[in-house]
């Protein structure tokens, strides 16, 4: 089944303890595309670069079987670009500079060619650029995930508020939970943002792994301990890539299926966190990817059968 | 068969955002026998308490196959008593009085009647205090386990490292095992502790669950995603006292039964922090046990099997 994946491809500046780069490939739908392209093919991208967009970048995505008639090339302009530096704890870091330049005016264009996805990824933009391509979409895909970020509940809340009632699931990091419901509790907040609309929510917290809520239910998966993490960014994105990336593989969107899909996201994390950007996501292979599911299975695998009386 | 558990019993004064308590039992040997007892008889207690420690306390741990032998009552003196107050996120605390009382001179005695004893829990008290009780057993106990704090890390370095080389296991929380090695990867901190002398290490992350490492595997267990963490005092020893627990009953120190013994602590400890002290692990019967590692099996387990090519 096909995958629409809408956001951003950039360049990053990264500075993290173990070193450097001045400029590097990224971008929220750069990361969801190398990921979910190991599980399902095509990958339909929607996003805007400018001139300055490396054309082997693109080649690599489409022999990857990522489609990209729907990423705009905005001649004599440059792609958005951000830099930022983390912390020794990898948690935090400081954003030192954001250039929008072709961000700034994105008018999302579903081709139609794309028509008839069953999912749907929406990254980090604007709520009124997701909610652009919902409405484009002349059949509603099967399942739509979307991201977001603090920064759209500060200054468009109310769009945020209307996205979210169209989409299935809500895929954010712990700080956002809680500033979306003011609930420090994550299983208070789980709650109030299932009645805001999504009937399925990912709340991702770094290394300490994810939580998947429905109504009824909830699932935890571990972030694999690794001996350094060399570069966070584009892990969570790489993560909701590989979630999407099996569902749309499988297409089932079952509880328990979505319980693989975190574990294929954590999976593929794993992976991105271990060189700068996403390098060491064009270098792992399907066998690499079986082995590392294999190293999760056997993280938390237990057979308990107790009798206490 | 049988486990000593040696610590502090005490009274506590706790403030959290949900209320406040100006006097109630504590101390980490207390966590541990409520916890141990649940799954193993007798629990061997070491511990000093003053005239002002309730009898009713001591009466309500015999009823649960805890023996007193080793707990020395000092007249006209009262019991360790620590004050504290924890932050919004709970994972954080000022410690507002520390009085030591009885535990200043504190010099356990090993009771004839416990020699023999095959599992050995070593609560946080001075790496000496701890070294004296391994000296004075006459059969070395099948398993030892330590706990320790920052605190002796300062002050007495190397006590503790002589103590490490004569423990199976070390258990401490993330600050501790990066203060104690001076590695903030918590894989590296682990393979440095392994070389210190114990053969395995537990890292408890409070909310975050736990990790169990030994030289060639690790092993992650989620703490329950909860409404509330009501009161987190003493949970780190509880989850001690049911892991223990756990070995002690089955005898068996396999690491597919340490990780039962993780999730087994792991439930206990999440009783704990329902309620104030140890009130809630006072109440919890056989059967909320058996209901609450259910739990954690529904929170990760999963099934997958991935054909990708």
């Amino acid at each position: 089944m096909s995958l629409i994946s809408v956001g951003t491809m950039a360049f990053d500046a990264i500075e993290t303890p173990f070193g450097k780069v001045d400029r590097i490939t990224g971008g929220s739908a750069l990361y969801v595309a190398y990921a979910a392209s190991a599980f399902v093919k095509p990958v339909q991208q929607i996003s805007v670069v400018g001139e300055d967009f490396p054309q082997e970048e693109m080649d690599e995505l489409m022999k990857r079987g990522v489609q990209l008639d729907g990423v705009q090339i905005i001649k004599g302009q440059n792609s958005f670009f951000w830099s930022g530096r983390y912390h020794e704890d990898m948690n935090s870091r400081d954003t030192l500079v954001t250039d929008l330049n072709v961000l700034a005016d994105f008018k999302p264009v579903v081709p139609e060619s794309y028509q008839g996805a069953e999912f749907l990824m929406l990254g980090n933009l604007a709520p009124s650029t997701q909610m652009s391509v919902i409405k484009q979409l002349k059949q509603r895909p099967k399942f739509i995930v979307m991201d977001t970020m603090n920064f759209w509940m500060e200054i468009a809340m109310n769009d945020l508020e209307e996205v979210l009632k169209h989409v299935d699931m809500l895929l954010v990091n712990d700080a956002e939970a809680r500033q979306l419901t003011g609930q420090f509790s994550l299983v208070k907040a789980a709650r109030s943002i299932l009645q805001m609309g999504p009937k399925y929510l990912i709340i991702k917290k770094g290394e300490h792994g994810a939580l998947l809520f429905d109504k009824d239910s909830v699932f935890f998966a571990p972030a694999l301990p690794l001996e350094d993490v060399f570069d966070p960014t584009g892990a969570g994105d790489t993560f909701a890539g590989g979630f999407m990336g099996h569902l749309a593989r499988t297409g089932d969107i079952s509880f328990e299926n979505m319980k693989r899909g975190i574990i294929v996201g954590s999976a593929m994390a794993s992976f991105c966190v271990e060189k700068f950007g996403p390098t060491r996501l064009k270098e792992i292979s399907n066998a690499d990817i079986a082995n590392r599911i294999q190293v999760f299975k056997d993280l938390v695998s237990f057979e308990i059968e107790l009798d206490l009386d």
